[in-house]
């Protein structure tokens, strides 16, 4: 039987600032730049989320599109969009709301609350502007 | 000769929250739903600057790329990027940060800077998300 | 007061076919190519829905991105959406469904709906492929 | 000497249907929902095709475009593109046409035709929409 | 009947260098900077081809795809397609090749090419890179 | 501690021609097609230039853009933007300036680059069109 991987985009928008408190005033203009301005600057993100699996005899599906919505949603989606990743969303505060700590972020909801589903999270690829993005494989 | 428009796209990442003070919390949730999230979220927006002019015989310009730039970053884009619509932008406190609001606020900023250098701003496009823009002309 | 436009994506998959019962079958398949085969193909479309008027003084808003998305879906998207255009769509039958007929059947539809939200449908476009749309203006 | 890929970006226009004919009407709706509309919808297609050799020290090809082309149009294009998936391709015939099914069977069909150009079929990707494809590396 | 736009995109690839042998050298460095760079640099072009016309009562056209394809190859993409600007297209010879003057060359070429067949051309727009285009409708 | 990649996206503009001096005129013809065109032709090329790491504990940084960007411009783009890669650039005389070759140029000189930041290259992507594109990663 063949393995086949789906992937589903998300997107959502959202506020946020890197700042570390540990570091001084002039350390985080220096290091963060531009990402460090006090009020908060923002990005539509795009989340494309890979799931890995032998499509179903009867369906043709590896997993139903609209229960792979709904998982992506609950878990991630609609704790991000349209807020602020440093001051709304519990399971980023505490660290550095970059790209990369946010994929990471995401796997760790993403891959249990899939397992529940019997899907495989394979990938996940975060994208910040048209210009960068970063991916996550669980590893 | 010719009239022909050149247009140049200029992107920034700003955070913003859709809220009226005249209004009660219940109708500015209501009204602004997701956009009133209190925290601010954010966005990558797209401006298209759109110049109208006869190309110059001698170097086939209607303007110079590298000059419309550095007007619209004076402008415009150095106050907007990375930065918060409603705290950081003198010339947008006081109004609603809405796509419509912007659109308008940097044509009232351009227009007067490119004719400066005898450039006609014709038309400008606001993207704030890839499935929503707004326009002005001037009028 | 300035008079601003907005524009909302929206997006729809159908199939449909290029054939008119007035010609004879060499005819159809001579003037439709491809797009008279008889099995139906299709496409994923998108229309830009424009609407004018003035930013209203307390919310900024042209017109509620939410509510233009409700006129939009009832009047055209879900008679549209995962349906053939020549079979199931009771404001397409007897006429071929070319972007062109379809972008005019749209305007019909969206105009007066609009109306009612004393809302000013300005422009239509309608990408058919990532190569080719249609533009109607209502005149 | 260096393994590069190349890709190619091939696009088709189709309808098609998701339905099993084992299942009840009511299951086919409840799974399927708006793909199990009785008369088709469709799709505008993009398989992206990856080839993986060695560049040729005379060519810097790892295979000619044109030839790539060619056997893609032959193997897969030819038969999908403004066609019915389910009523008018006979190697789709007989499985539900969920992308993840096209892609399996674009991947038999390509292989060994690539094959007897010498060369080596890496990987599919297709997209159904702007949302979401499918992979398949033949595994 | 209505009048109805219908816009086609063609692409070419081609090389180009930004000079005007009545410059001094500097002046053309100083003017042009990086597109003096003396050996040639290139573009992936876009260009959107936009008829207006009423759609005939039997075909649902404004005019066949294909024949506006031919014509739009014909006058313009054949001379255009994988060559140099400043040396191999007669047609632009003797002027610079900005986007500016090849919208408005193409528009020369097309606009009775398109009158031969009753189409009538309305505007054109050339996209030289993502971030900028130029515009031309006659005028 | 999880690896990520981060990707950053590089543009250029150049010229090119394929062509081998140990070919007859004929066979240049034949093989290269439109690419051998004698006065060169151009592309908007896209790098995606991806490291692998962890994200720093403090910055939550696998790499600073900022650093990746001079990086990429000191090591690439500085010498291939609006240059002729036949005639401009060292590193790429004689070979064939395709896809394949010049990818994997790129990471002869980006790995090496990078090793000095303490960044490890994981993949290069190269855009030539929107059609198609050739990966390497180092193997």
């Amino acid at each position: 039987m063949p393995t086949v991987t789906i992937t589903r985009l998300a997107r959502f928008s959202a506020a946020h600032r890197l700042h570390n408190p540990a570091f001084t005033d002039e350390d985080n203009r220096r290091i963060f730049g531009k990402c460090n301005s006090p009020n908060y600057h923002g990005h539509n993100y795009t989340l494309e989320v890979t799931i890995a699996g032998e499509p179903d005899a009867g369906t043709g599906y590896v997993m139903d599109f609209g229960d792979l919505d709904r998982v992506v949603d609950r878990s991630c989606i609609d704790d991000l969009d349209h807020k602020n990743l440093d001051l709304d969303v519990s399971w980023l505060t505490g660290t550095r709301s970059t790209a990369e700590n946010i994929v990471v972020a995401c796997w760790r909801r993403l891959e249990p609350a899939l397992k529940e589903h019997k899907a495989r999270l394979a990938h996940l690829r975060l994208w910040e502007t048209e210009n960068n993005y970063v991916e996550y494989d669980g590893n």
